[in-house]
């Protein structure tokens, strides 16, 4: 079987996206071959904010609904990629509009946000993101959470999440949880990666890695290509298993940068101080997969390295699906 | 001098009450001397709930003009003092009203809102409560309040607030801090009081401890009287001196028991698990000192001990007089 055969034949699933999507990322997508796509770009936002993102997705599904669907269970991936449609995953990397208000997780859910990270970045009620100098932990309200999270059935991520309170969330939660887009701090040791021992208790739990392609995150950074997404892979597989690995590939396209949403994205609850430089530093993806056409790049690297097809179409989009299936 | 010339002629201050304000309560306090008293009922409002706060206060103080009177200055306690009158100190358990938005600390100190406990009990953005298991410190966001709280004039409250969080606010503050309700630890280790450090650090850095009359924190329970209050005092005064040592009743009149406020206040964020059982357990106030009027019970215990008229002075207000002017 070819790459290309074995691309075009399997589900797949990029775990998270920040684009402003328009008619051309979505038709960039579809000819990546791009089955479901979690579009994950609530960071900051209020209650009101995670409805007004809501309602940007009915708006812009109702004007591409030739090429795009909701996705709200795993039957409806299957269906898009029967038809040949972009999948949308309403999902967030932050609890935000959530506020204080833990009937909220089912209201959301009810609307079809799928996916939630527990925090981005920093402290929020809930527990602590990766940049806070301590870990508080998941916290009372944030037992709380998980288990309304569990019981709605929203898949819960700790890619952007800090190392206790991920620990926490892994072993309270009476689901799988996923770490949606991440890279090994084995491989290169920055903030924002995370270390074997999580991945690992994640995994254990029946969890989910998405690899991402975040340069800052690979040695390599602006002069990363695909090779060395598949290396951070590879460790991951090793590490964990080829049930437990998948691609989440951070494209953010769309957003000018530097631009107004990047600086806000990266000052803590969107205006307090600025968190990281990542807002207005050149930071490019990977060669070889830097729009969603390329997609197929990466099917290509791991069949040229002679990864069996059943891995492929596992961490293509398989892995996912199984964690989907478990949690929603 | 008598007890009744030495209580008449004094500034007094009460750093927290959260009873539910009527004509009833403020001449209570008229009756018992009181000049100030920091009218803290915010639990868990959002900022529609602080804006309520503030509304509520301008229709009371509109409708109790004769007895009561808006306290924005220290001056303005001198003036209550010398009309007669009882000044509201707005002021709240909580940073809720802020949500996600710095500069709502500047706005609510320009509509007169003068105090602010960094947290309530648990997790907010800015630190832990005293029933987080773990205790996040003060966080990035935190610190960035305490700025501008700092900045603002808003008098930091830590009473409800966990031990790290705590040392770090009142090392990290510009100014000193207040714990405007408190009993020791060292007299009855219960989670809700604190350990001589934090009070030490409190008053080393220029802050004033106020002695609470919360049955709860005192060993003697609801059996308690104002010998119990002042020998609470008295461990406090041994260990700080007396320019750090005040009152903060913790008065919640007009409060049913149990009843909706108090069941409200008793689950974290207002609707989630139940945090502790003091909204349904019978808890009373100490004999002699159950109402505004019976302030007076407290002049007379301190004088009957042989405290110095300035001690006394400086307990009953002094030490918040000279804190608010630091601070506001």
């Amino acid at each position: 079987m070819t790459s290309q055969d074995l691309h075009s034949s399997s589900i797949i699933v990029d775990a998270l996206q920040s684009s402003d999507f328009n008619r051309e990322i979505l038709l960039d997508a579809q000819q990546g071959g791009v089955s479901a796509i979690n579009a994950s770009s609530v960071l900051w936002e209020n209650f009101r904010g995670g409805m007004d993102y809501v309602t940007m997705w009915r708006e812009k599904l109702a004007e591409n609904a030739d090429i795009a669907m909701l996705i709200r269970t795993t039957d409806d991936i299957r269906r898009a990629k029967a038809e040949g449609k972009v999948g949308i995953i309403m999902g967030w990397q932050n609890t935000s509009p959530i506020e204080d208000r833990l009937d909220n997780f089912a209201l959301f859910k009810d609307l079809g946000v799928n996916i939630m990270q527990l925090t981005y970045n920093t402290q929020n009620f809930f527990g602590a993101g990766y940049l806070e100098t301590r870990d508080s932990g998941l916290t009372r309200f944030g037992h709380e959470a998980v288990d309304a999270m569990d019981e709605a059935g929203i898949l819960i991520d700790l890619s952007h999440v800090g190392i206790q309170t991920s620990l926490d969330t892994i072993e309270y939660s009476k689901k799988p949880v996923a770490i949606t887009h991440c890279l090994p701090s084995a491989l290169y040791d920055v903030p924002r990666n995370k270390p074997d021992e999580v991945f690992q208790a994640c995994a254990a739990k029946g969890g989910v890695i998405g690899t991402s392609l975040f340069a800052p995150g690979l040695a390599a950074g602006n002069d990363a290509t695909v090779a060395h997404v598949i290396d951070a892979m590879e460790h991951t597989l090793d590490l964990v298993g080829e049930d437990h690995v998948a691609i989440g590939t951070d494209f953010n396209h769309n957003r000018a940068r530097p631009g107004p949403w990047l600086l806000w994205a990266n000052k803590d609850k969107g205006t307090g101080s600025t968190l990281a430089d990542f807002g207005s530093a050149k930071i490019s993806k990977p060669e070889g997969i830097r729009h969603n056409r390329e997609f197929g790049n990466l099917t290509e690297e791991m069949h040229n390295r002679g990864w069996s097809k059943e891995r492929i179409v596992k961490i293509l989009g398989g892995n996912w699906m199984r964690l989907f299936d478990q949690t929603w």
